[in-house]
């Protein structure tokens, strides 16, 4: 079983292993069942509810993915180090205007120009249910966290 | 229509984008739906036929999910050079002793410490279908290229 003390613990262990690392590359399947991935700036780091959030234009093609499937991979890479970070979740588009200005920040205007003044900036949530990784510290053994 | 000289262009972009770069994200999907994503090493450049080539172990997960799922992608990422590569693919398991000769070298003994001699080492193939990619010369526009 796994306590809310163990989950605390676990998203802290995430959370210090991505927060240098700008962007992941967000894995979605599209109507083919191809596998495409492109670049997500963080806006935050991972919530205590073990979520993690993007800034994203609502219509684009990614969200159109997620609306049919919603399970999704954000992986973080940090070649310096040698670490590598698979989560695995479940996303979905958030049109929350309070919690667009929650997480903004400004180095978010080099994808969005107009800040949240973009017609169609919206969120993306994704629920983490699975984490793994790799450093040269654990001899690139995986090491997993299930949230 | 794509000719073989545009193909070949394709190709040289491409082995370019990601020459620099060690290791790849692989994602492939579970029996579950959920997708994972763990680090390959780069055992060579893109072949001239379109296909990108890593080491594994013939027994592990991966391995299991490819045989029911073969639609992948492979990542690439380059933070200090702010550039993002998606690679669409097909992938599969191949044992042949004279390509794993061909394709090794000696940077792969990180992960694989017997070498050749490892009891389950083999191939993964992957055939790419599609990639697209960011980066800070295209003021991070998605450009493509189709094979």
């Amino acid at each position: 079983m796994t306590t809310s003390t163990d989950k605390n613990q676990d998203i802290y262990k995430l959370r210090g292993l991505i927060k240098d690392i700008e962007s992941g590359m967000l894995t979605t399947i599209d109507e083919h069942g191809s596998l495409h991935s492109r670049p997500m700036a963080q806006s935050t780091e991972i919530q205590s509810d073990g979520t993690l959030w993007f800034f994203t234009n609502a219509s684009s093609h990614k969200v159109f993915e997620i609306e049919h499937r919603q399970q999704v991979n954000v992986s973080f890479t940090s070649p310096n180090q040698q670490r590598y970070i698979s989560i695995s979740g479940i996303a979905e588009l958030v049109k929350d205007r309070n919690k667009m200005q929650e997480l903004w920040k400004p180095e978010l205007q080099a994808w969005f120009s107009q800040g949240l003044d973009e017609p169609d900036i919206a969120l993306l949530k994704v629920k983490i249910n699975r984490a793994d990784y790799w450093d040269s510290h654990s001899s690139f053994e995986a090491q997993s966290i299930s949230l």
